[in-house]
């Protein structure tokens, strides 16, 4: 495999302009989902969830209510990026998960368990979906990257009305959509240069 | 090349214990930094900055205010991920970056240039620190993603005091610090198996 993510750095970019004919292969698809479910999360809770979108008649809903942008409509798959906003019911199924429910494995994991608890009800007070979104960024780092070391094209969009998209796709009370990335094949190359600002800029060494 | 990072998820861990012996080349701490700063932000604006610590005294300083975590000594480097809170200052540098001073270029710029100074002071009034934040997630999954490509080893971190670690570095007020990342190479392979919750879990799939 030579296209690795590295070498792709400059190829991907923000597409505005998908082809709606080009579909992405379900294997193809599946690697993307992997690196989302890969992604390390603070507390390894993985507080999130994501809705692939495919069905046509939802994503024309969804478009109006992120700005009439069409690679929502255009893109071969919609993935609606959300955070959970119920840590407590979340480590209810991180213990169930590793313990299996085994009593020995889980007065193991009981220390784990208490200081999860303690941080998501004193340390985060009041911040828990503020901190719950953070975690869907990583996220949203690591799809691209697989996007781009696959040669799929995506754009990452913050602006939509995320409260109309929950309504549209009836997400239950604890889930909430924060981003949207559009994915599939660009219809032609960019014509502006990729702009970002220098090393110089953005870098400081402390040696 | 073979190593890529989807091949590299399930080798990619949060690693605690760094060989403090392993140093990484240059060469390659460049291409993790180059990750970093072909990541994609809201608006383009790039609203961060990255320290990269290498000095062993601060290190040693910054350590007692992360939980006292050895990862932070022992690693080769340490990134520390910070946010800008100054958006009308970044998007005058990004209107001098972009047209370099010209008055036609910049005339051209203006609407767009006016679109975002509308929206950094009207949509984000009071959540300019949040999502200027939000930003370095994204930076964070990709250099954890180039960190995989080039088997680096790498511990992201909310755990620490930012307020203190901000003083240590001396930083300008308007950077602040909101996750460490140390890089570096693993003492040994990790005991435990990686644990993430199923696809099922994760992902719903509206087709």
């Amino acid at each position: 495999m030579n296209n690795t993510f590295l070498a792709n750095l400059n190829w991907r970019h923000a597409t505005k302009k998908f082809d709606p004919k080009k579909k992405i292969d379900q294997k193809i698809v599946e690697k993307i989902l992997e690196a989302i479910r890969m992604t390390p999360t603070s507390l390894g809770l993985q507080t999130m969830h994501t809705y692939v979108v495919t069905d046509e008649k939802l994503k024309e809903k969804i478009r109006p209510k992120s700005f009439n942008q069409s690679q929502v409509t255009d893109c071969s798959h919609l993935l609606v990026l959300c955070y959970r906003n119920d840590p407590n019911q979340r480590i209810d199924e991180y213990v169930k998960m590793v313990t299996k429910g085994k009593l020995v494995e889980k007065l193991k994991l009981k220390p784990m368990e208490l200081m999860m608890r303690g941080y998501v009800t004193t340390q985060l007070r009041g911040r828990i979906d503020e901190w719950s979104a953070r975690q869907v960024y990583i996220a949203l780092g690591f799809a691209m990257a697989a996007c781009a070391e696959l040669q799929v094209d995506s754009c990452p969009m913050e602006g939509f009305d995320p409260e109309a998209v929950d309504k549209i796709l009836d997400l239950p009370k604890n889930i909430k959509s924060v981003l949207l990335l559009p994915i599939g094949y660009r219809k032609a190359d960019p014509k502006k240069k990729k702009i970002r600002f220098s090393r110089e800029d953005m870098f400081s060494f402390v040696e």
